[in-house]
């Protein structure tokens, strides 16, 4: 074993590239964001984590809305973008157009294969960050990339975050919930 | 616009494959999870959500402390076997051989290239899931996977999740915070 402890921080191997959509004073924003992931299964969460000092959170806490839009890699220029500039400084809600669903008040970004409608259910306060948990109140998707009724990893292209670098879904390796029963075997 | 609502779904585009490690009964135990990521910069936490009957919340609550190892897509077969076996019918301790950090009580897979020691921090009731946030008291890893003191994605190999599919990681698009800057020249 050659184990090296390299102190403490915010690492995680790979993470979804997502824009979180925010009305803040009545107007559609959106934030580049990785630090999300599913909270639960039954009823469905999402949750996300935003610095206190963003924007966002502003538009989150007004609302008690939010949601979180799917980008494919081909939307990463503008994706990026929206995590370079903020909408205190700058009036983002043109770059992508905006619907409303069931909430009224969580913009979704049109151009996004993949748009998840949010309630906001708690906030964890963890130092620089507030862990917004939302239930997933709908979610609206692309038909053309819709398999089976769910979005299709290979239609969706989904941008991987890792490593303040953006990458595609890469080779399917294996099933999950299959390629396990492989293990006996050997 | 061809938008389609698919209903309220635990839906994530992408997330990491990793195996959760908690002592239950003072015995390592390794439970597969997707459903992480990033919680807070500083101090840096994480959060995982585990299914409250899962051998691995009883481990958590045990003992306040859990760890999130990150597999290579060279170890999915075992990775995946960890979800498909529950701890509480088999003794799944002898599968990686287990270490321990700073915290004492949260076992570490050695040969799993990062490690995550983390003492919990919150928790959430979502539902059928408890989402843990949990602060990380040390990160150890293989030297062999260091770059500027940070494991490097393309020595690391972590596996993608999405769909119940495992991925490798793709080919790079764009460098983050970055990209964005050839936005405005469009």
């Amino acid at each position: 074993m050659d184990k090296i402890a390299i102190g403490p921080m915010a690492y995680m191997s790979v993470m979804p590239t997502l824009l979180v959509g925010a009305n803040v004073d009545g107007k559609p924003n959106y934030m580049t964001a990785a630090w999300a992931t599913v909270a639960c299964m039954a009823p469905p969460m999402v949750c996300v984590a935003v610095n206190k000092a963003r924007y966002t959170a502003k538009g989150i806490e007004e609302n008690g809305t939010f949601s979180l839009n799917v980008p494919s890699v081909g939307q990463v220029i503008e994706t990026d973008h929206c995590g370079l500039v903020s909408g205190a400084q700058e009036d983002k809600s043109g770059i992508f157009r905006s619907f409303y669903g069931k909430l009224k008040t969580a913009p979704l970004a049109e151009e996004c294969p993949v748009n998840i409608e949010c309630r906001l259910f708690s906030s964890v306060d963890c130092g620089s960050h507030n862990l917004y948990v939302g239930e997933v109140i709908e979610i609206h998707a692309d038909r053309s990339c819709l398999k089976d009724g769910k979005p299709n990893t290979t239609s969706v292209q989904p941008i991987v975050y890792a490593q303040a670098t953006y990458y595609g879904v890469g080779q399917e390796v294996e099933k999950a919930f299959s390629a396990g029963k492989k293990f006996r075997k050997r």
